[in-house]
């Protein structure tokens, strides 16, 4: 799996697409302020581009497109669009602020998806190719073009399609497996085929988007580079449509871990992943199992065992990465109840928080309380509380305080107290077990229908039977879904605090779309039509 | 990737080590009740071989090899063993009464296991390998050897220890990538290697046995197949150390679904998949991401999107397996309150459940509780109903009542009362949060100081705010971990009954450990020394 001779560069671009593939697969959207914050952290770790969104596909994607590109200073911003003037549009206007900024454009190319999909003829689909490129390349000289199907798409025209897609201007061409269909060897040969064949090729950079489908993402990707590719196209903890993409930090370890295989270089700071990888699990909700690769809670767990038996004299016996490396730090007793004020404050900056003096003195206070509760309070401890509250303030809906009777012996009653655009109002309800009667209570004074309890999950921050819960519930309404998160000591508490996290989002949501909104990028979109439906959602 | 000409079987053999190298990760441990029902589930399923424990390790594990041996019909028994006779003794004697058995042995052959962690020369190693399988070879003609971090092993001494092995008696050649280092075309290259270079080759089935460190782990074991391998060790889930290994739904549906790119068949029967994942997913606590290949929530969650749009005329252009081909059937409203005890009882048999008259009368009471409590009862309702009851009869700790308040206006109480060896005891306790306040009082009534709550976690089983929720919690005592599940309408009831559930598991443990345990396997094991420790127990 060496290059071949003739690659003169070993530089691989690693392209994140967790806000656009990931962002879109079921219970994984994001709002904008969480768009945002996964943004930073991308762009801290050092990803070459961020695929930010698909700008066409809603107003809510393309304002989050819009404010990435204005925030963040490094990475490259991509627009996902259709081979559609509209689409193109649309992606331009909301990438034009960056400082670095690329028009993504892509349609089908296999036979099945010209047919079924976009009922196109072949020769139809390579003019849209040629129209699509060149009108892109009038608004940036940075353009990708996607194949989509493009493992399934027959040698032939995809040798055509790719060279009309340079010949128009494509700087990137991307050959995405789109249904996880492909197997490393077939996948790798796709890219030596375009290389042996499509006489422009040399003035593109040839790219892989690999599906997870048989378990084969990360290593059809690697194949795709051994056989040519630059540029891997990737998502955090691999989410995605369906199995989701190969995951960044998957790629990334094998390559760094066997660069006598791979003698490629990237940009990534390694020593974000555990950290990144985290912060999306929690504004998500999409847990990550504990046998993931790289960021799952055992991947370096064998470490206890052996250290405790002092056996082992040489730890690269079964470790080939240190947890280090990933920026995985062991538990550490940091703080308890007579901690002060600087020492909380020193380790909220040694785990990379930058806040105002403000959120510090309100972050103390909590810890202060939890301290009260809690003998030993870890880093993971610290996070969740800081978490908890990162871009609450703005709340019209707060959780005052809560009374629950519950149990076997009589019906379950909770009295919830909640603060309303300034108000305090006060339900008192019923249900079936504790947290139905507080989300039915909470359903009393904020009435939502048609909204629909989703998810609920809710695991402890760290061991023992003192530990802080963390609550996740997804709330959707007429499929646009919300995910809320909550933390305390009491998992009744966390449970309500979550939920009204999630119902803030909601009504942000119900604003945002509704017809008469007045906010200041509805000038921007008003070319651009209305939302697409799943179907024309669904990417490369 | 197609096979090579002189390979004559097409046939794949699929060695499932859940039960071993699964159960030996962090987290994992399943007591032997466990151990049975999932090697009948992986029986029914057509595995070939059942690795079914390491009978030195311990006596839990001697005893559930020795039960796995006389309950299961079809598949081989394996048992693992290191490369020293009174290992090889005990895995012998934990697999005699299996209609068809096999021993495992093992040892390290790299030049860093066998440095630092045999302490033992090359030569040394050598003459252990002809010495174990010769010894094995006298007890059973199955034996298979294993050359513990294969991959990064030298090819010259690799090709001699393979050709001693194969000389000594070995019927199986085992090259496992230990560690999780290689890439697929390295590991395949081992495989060539050694057809090429050891002379007795073609008397031994070459195998693999891969971990997933980088996320190569479904790619490397299919390499190795296409480069000659004819069985793989894999697990279900893909639980196993650290990253864990191959998921054998993973490389199963692989082969399925891409029989031209690897023309090899398998005896798996691909609808079991959903019901063994989520069995073993409930017993052990170990959750599956939902972008998890072919066992995730999402992995086929983009048909509702594309059948709401009723735009896509051909399912292919973006399902390249179905779901009903892995056991997955649409969530269904099957019964409400006023369904009878008939409809129940074929809804049961329909699920897959063999119950008596009395465990159906049984789970039909709880049935007909929780349709007073929840308007639509599902497939997975049914499940949880049952499933939570399985094999709990025999507990000597029972749930009996439960009172709490909670909330953040005054003390966190709860009242519990439970049947303890047939007597009725009750206890009352204040903690921070109606959580720790009910495990305080399990604990006053039941003391087990010593033992920690490492993992507590809720799912809701289903969506709507009257879902059942489903908890997971996990204990441990002196490095031996249980795992309890409980379920109920209730989240409070559902952890006092997930607790208590644990707290039998840590009992029966801790009686089957005690120093004057006298069961009947104690007379077997009279030969066997006491346990491994945690270095010892890390097999191939």
């Amino acid at each position: 799996m060496s290059a071949p001779d003739h690659i003169i560069s070993d530089q691989i671009i690693i392209f994140d697409t967790t806000l656009r593939d990931g962002e879109q697969s079921p219970g994984c959207s994001m709002n904008l302020e969480e768009k945002l914050r996964m943004a930073h952290l991308l762009d801290d770790m050092g990803v070459d581009v961020i695929e930010a969104g698909f700008p066409i596909a809603s107003r809510g994607d393309f304002e989050a497109v819009e404010a990435i590109s204005k925030a963040v200073k490094n990475a490259t911003i991509a627009g996902l669009c259709r081979a559609v003037k509209r689409d193109i549009e649309a992606s331009f206007e909301a990438i034009k602020c960056a400082p670095k900024r690329r028009i993504h454009t892509f349609i089908s190319t296999s036979p099945l998806h010209m047919k079924y999909k976009l009922q196109m003829s072949p020769e139809a689909v390579l003019a849209a190719i040629a129209d699509s490129v060149e009108f892109a390349r009038q608004f940036t000289d940075d353009v990708e073009w996607s194949a989509e199907d493009g493992s399934r798409t027959e040698d032939d025209f995809l040798a055509r399609a790719v060279e009309i897609a340079i010949k128009s201007g494509a700087t990137t061409i991307n050959i995405p497996d789109t249904v996880g269909y492909a197997m490393p060897a077939d996948y790798a040969a796709k890219f030596t085929m375009l290389r042996n064949r499509v006489p422009n090729i040399d003035r593109a950079i040839l790219s892989v988007h690999c599906h997870n489908d048989l378990g084969l993402a990360v290593a059809n990707s690697l194949a795709g580079v051994a056989a040519g590719a630059r540029q891997i196209e990737c998502t955090v903890n691999g989410i995605g449509e369906r199995a989701g993409n190969a995951a960044l930090e998957e790629v990334v370890m094998a390559m760094r871990t066997r660069p006598d295989a791979m003698p490629f270089k990237n940009h990534i700071k390694t020593e974000m992943i555990t950290k990144i990888s985290r912060t999306l699990s929690s504004i998500t909700g999409f847990v990550v199992q504990p046998n993931k690769a790289i960021v799952g809670a055992n991947a370096f767990a064998h470490e206890s065992g052996i250290h405790q038996d002092g056996m082992l004299k040489n730890a690269q016996t079964y470790e080939i990465m240190t947890p280090e490396s990933v920026g995985l730090h062991r538990s550490s007793l940091v703080l308890g109840k007579h901690s002060g004020r600087h020492a909380f404050k020193t380790r909220l900056q040694d785990l990379g928080y930058g806040l105002s003096e403000e959120e510090i003195e309100d972050a103390f206070q909590r810890f202060k309380d939890l301290a009260d509760k809690k003998k030993t309070i870890y880093d993971e401890d610290i996070i969740a509380l800081v978490e908890d509250e990162t871009g609450r303030d703005k709340d019209n809906i707060k959780f005052l305080s809560l009374l629950v009777q519950a149990g076997t012996r009589g019906p379950q009653i909770a009295t919830i107290e909640m603060d309303v655009d300034g108000t305090r109002q006060t339900a008192m309800c019923e249900g079936n077990g504790p947290v139905d009667a507080i989300f039915k209570a909470i359903r009393m004074i904020i009435p939502h229908e048609e909204a629909c309890l989703q998810l609920y999950q809710v695991h402890a921050v760290t061991g023992g039977t003192d530990a802080q819960a963390e609550v996740s519930v997804k709330i959707e309404e007429h499929e646009k879904q919300v995910v809320g998160q909550g933390t305390d000591a009491d998992t009744l508490v966390a449970s309500a605090k979550a939920y009204i996290h999630a119902l803030n989002k909601l009504m942000d949501k119900r604003q945002r779309t509704a017809p008469n909104a007045t906010d200041s990028t509805t000038e921007s979109m008003a070319s651009v039509e209305p939302s697409l439906t799943a179907q024309e959602r669904v990417g490369p």
